[in-house]
């Protein structure tokens, strides 16, 4: 009845957000990992994956790619595993979702870009500027263990991974607010699973390449 | 029962893809205008939504924003409008929604700023580039009526409205796969009277400039 899980991946990569929620999940699934590069581009993957990209799932005849819609799927797929908010109460859970995977992620990536948008290019971009996405964000999360909700939800596995990353590497900026949130939610064991596995990675590519 | 359903526009804006979901959904709403500049930046409306833009929508006391968080939530609030799938058959369903919200807008609104992003860009900005983005989305409407499954939803409202707005503008190049599609869309009688609307509030503000 079950349909196989198939999780393509790099270690190495924000696919972390996904390992993260299988593990949340809980069903078993088998893990194929996709060198950069030349894997990553070959017209095996790229029939799963037109972009060339990690992560991306296939359950059954099903692919599902994009960290924020292969977390939706999957909470919406096995909802014994209570990862989203029953449907007519998903205000704050689409919301947060939705907002990370479109202005954090531009207002984010065009940082680490180095490209500063004039106020004129800012109103093209839609997202307003950094700042405010800042503290949109800062406000999601202000005083709160879950951003949707009473219960952890895939959004939460989302959002909470997009700060994590954008913390360590710079491209958000750290305030008491998001490291709260994120210190509850590194509590988890299923994102204890994931960081160990991840640098479990990181030891064997430092490794390889001494 | 039904808690009031509100929303915040501006005729103006791509506002258009959460007033055509509404009209889809096909439930009583209001609709306050919120003019650009200082209305749209009042403490009023920052208390609806702290990004100060349109669209946002309050159902109740919920509020939404993100014009596809929106159009998702309203699908799920009101099942009877059946603009969703069920619940186990959303992989395309979020996929495209989420690929529009991030890829799309990132590489669209880009484009229309004028910034060229070098190779190592690229690699920062996670989406690629321009041409795989439009590749995804041809790939995806191809020869179908509806984008995720054999019935309309939601995720047509947002990703036809891209479509539409993108070459309207020329921040989505035309091609034959998304003219069909789109051509498609606008037998719908639900944006067709969105259309009218935006013809007459532009003619309004024409007249008025005269």
């Amino acid at each position: 009845m079950q349909e196989p899980l198939v999780f393509y991946t790099n270690p190495l990569s924000r696919s972390s957000i996904v390992h993260w929620m299988l593990e949340e999940v809980g069903a078993p699934y088998s893990m194929e990992i996709i060198e950069f590069g030349d894997a990553m581009k070959s017209p095996e993957y790229l029939a799963i994956n037109p972009m060339g990209k990690v992560p991306a799932l296939r359950h059954g005849d099903v692919v599902v790619t994009e960290a924020a819609a292969i977390c939706a799927y999957l909470a919406d797929a096995f909802p014994e595993a209570g990862l989203a908010p029953p449907p007519a109460e998903r205000g704050d859970y689409y919301r947060w979702l939705f907002f990370s995977a479109g202005p954090v992620e531009m207002a984010a990536s065009l940082k680490s870009t180095g490209f500063q948008p004039s106020p004129e290019q800012q109103v093209a971009l839609g997202y307003g500027c950094y700042e405010h996405v800042i503290e949109a964000l800062v406000s999601a999360v202000k005083g709160k263990r879950y951003i949707a909700g009473d219960n952890f939800s895939a959004a939460d596995v989302y959002v909470g991974s997009h700060l994590r990353w954008g913390m360590n590497f710079g491209s958000l900026e750290r305030r008491p607010e998001f490291e709260t949130y994120c210190e509850g939610l590194a509590q988890r064991p299923a994102q204890q699973k994931v960081m160990a596995f991840i640098q479990q990675a990181m030891a064997e590519k430092e490794g390889a390449a001494n």
